[in-house]
């Protein structure tokens, strides 16, 4: 049977510490029981996982590297048990991180990858070169016709997508459907009179019983895409989705509630494995992190390596366009373009709102700055 | 409208610093957008979080505690829109941790809460005082045939609950139905022999468009409970099955894949929070976590406080059992019994699978020591 490999970090002094480690990790990835009962034959030949490779770990955090392969039998057709066999109990190890991976036949069956990717999004977008634009309407506690009119108004100012806030969820104050059906209409109607095609991506992160209702009222009604947030709703929805043929919308991926993932930098995963290698695996198109510079703290190299997992070679998976939120402002353009060339999605927040007397010159103003080829 | 408040710890050096810090978080977490920029009127009053109590905080870690309070109109109606609130985009902060939480109106009405918790998982087992005891049939590999020989004979030596492994899944060496079908039968026969009411647990974490249906397949088939991985599949899977009037099983959560969710003391959740009142919260009946002293670092305390989240008043929600894994012998016994007392439910794994040629006899003789009192 084919076999994938997990590349992890191991925070440990020496090479034979890492090796003992690493067979710690490739015993509870899988069986989950001592070395010394493990059954012959098939379980300890194919299903235990098998240490490939331990080599010195480069960075400043030193220690070592180990590449693990697991079989594609430890995971049979689901989602969720990958997930589980790359990181699941291990990730309650400390000085154990997440830093790669590597696809198999059995994986790519099950993640059939993104519908659409950067080149879908570009000709949905209708913009073949330089970075999208995307602006969010909020916040939570404007009624349905406010925000509305918010979409409205970035719409006519030629924003590629404007998705929701990703505390929008079904609050009383601009419930659910009747925001889709507003916010549509709204966009729609901005397109029909600018020649844009806008796209309006509703949060659709919601209840477990829920979630496919509202991406599929999503797309019956009109919408460019949808929002959710995977740490909330669970890693496989938009697999599910994307896998799905009747679903035909493009996928945006939020950070929320997720941070611990990655911010620790001997713990959890990479910033390129869990914003680029296992968004794509999920399906996502488009994947929202916050931006280096702004009020979080991703460093500028953490956020290249973003744009390393969305794009690179992945098994045949389609690229994504990395989505940095957060300090973008017309001060800044020439350090993000530095930083992330044409290939991007800036999510433009707090910086639109703030124009609010002339929202739509704003928005034409960033526009043009942005697509602006130096 | 009614408010809840959530305490967070801060990083910071002063009392003027964890104001500050504090007022980001009650933006960053509701209306994500600068604070000049915040609507007067409803928005600001009612939606923007509130400052409550800023308080030094008494542990190793220093710092202090921020109480901040949010309207239950920042949530509408759906459970992941509660999380998003409670720690959305703040999670990828650092020097930022969420240590517990009061609850509010709103929130008991999304949540109903555990269906069994401690006294109805007691009645179910028919063990009135003492520990329960749970053991897990595994590894992945194994057959359907051999995986239910293993829960027939723990159901024999009075196992009050036996699990599925959380790596099986829907692999070809045992499919979720096979595999469900069989245990069932093999325990249900062994409670006939035996007298006992030992309940198999089958994991159905699995693909999102399919986990309802297991879950049911699952009530359908006889099992006595269904085990999930909230930090896989989503944190609303579990709440909707609990406030699903149809579903009548106990929930079993485990940990895998959530590590980084609590492993660092200054980021992600308290031990207390993650393992009890989110477990609560999602009307999950036993909640597995790591032991201390097993191959984890989770300390004494760490778990004392689990017990804790488990078993504290909130909000009229059933107090639950934890169910602590890895660690557990015969001559830790007096160990355990001084840290968990009467109210635990303990996982028990490779300790028995390496007594198989006496499975039977190895269980009944744990389950003497361990409901001898002394």
């Amino acid at each position: 049977m084919a076999r994938f490999s997990v590349t992890y970090w191991l925070g440990t002094a020496s090479e034979a510490d890492a090796r003992a480690r690493a067979e710690e990790i490739a015993l509870e990835q899988t069986v989950e029981i001592p070395r010394d009962i493990v059954p012959s034959g098939f379980v300890e030949d194919e299903i235990l996982g098998r240490i490939e490779a331990i080599t010195p770990n480069a960075d400043t955090r030193g220690g070592y590297l180990a590449d693990i392969s697991y079989s594609d039998d430890d995971i049979g057709d689901d989602f969720p048990q990958l997930l589980n066999i790359v990181f699941g109990n291990s990730s309650i190890r400390r000085d154990t991180r997440v830093e790669t991976m590597r696809l198999s036949e059995g994986i790519q069956r099950i993640c059939p990858g993104p519908r659409f990717g950067i080149d879908g999004l570009r000709k949905r977008a209708g913009v073949e070169q330089g970075p999208l634009l995307m602006a969010a309407i909020k916040p939570v506690g404007l009624s349905t016709r406010q925000l509305a009119d918010l979409a409205h108004r970035f719409a006519l100012g030629g924003m590629d997508f404007v998705k929701d806030d990703h505390g929008l969820a079904n609050q009383p104050t601009a419930p659910f459907l009747d925001r889709l059906k507003a916010c549509t209409d709204a966009v729609g109607d901005a397109n029909a009179r600018t020649g844009f095609s806008t796209a309006y991506v509703p949060n659709i992160t919601g209840p477990a019983d829920r979630i496919f209702e509202r991406a599929f009222l999503a797309q019956e009604s009109g919408a460019g895409g949808v929002m959710l947030a995977p740490s909330l709703v669970g890693f496989d929805v938009a697999r599910a989705l994307s896998a799905d043929p009747e679903f035909t919308l493009p996928i945006v991926s939020h950070p929320t509630f997720g941070g611990a993932h990655v911010i620790t930098p001997t713990t959890g995963f990479s910033h390129k494995f869990f914003f680029g290698i296992l968004q794509r695996l999920m399906g996502v198109d488009a994947v929202v992190y916050p931006n280096f510079g702004g009020r979080f703290s991703f460093s500028r190299d953490e956020c290249r390596s973003i744009v390393d997992g969305c794009t690179m070679d992945l098994g045949g998976l389609k690229p994504i366009l990395p989505a940095p939120g957060g300090g973008m402002t017309f001060e800044r353009l020439p350090e993000m373009r530095a930083a992330y060339g044409d290939t991007v999605m800036y999510l433009i927040g707090g910086a639109l709102l703030r124009e609010q007397s002339d929202l739509v010159g704003a928005c034409s103003r960033l526009r043009e700055a942005v697509r602006t080829r130096h």
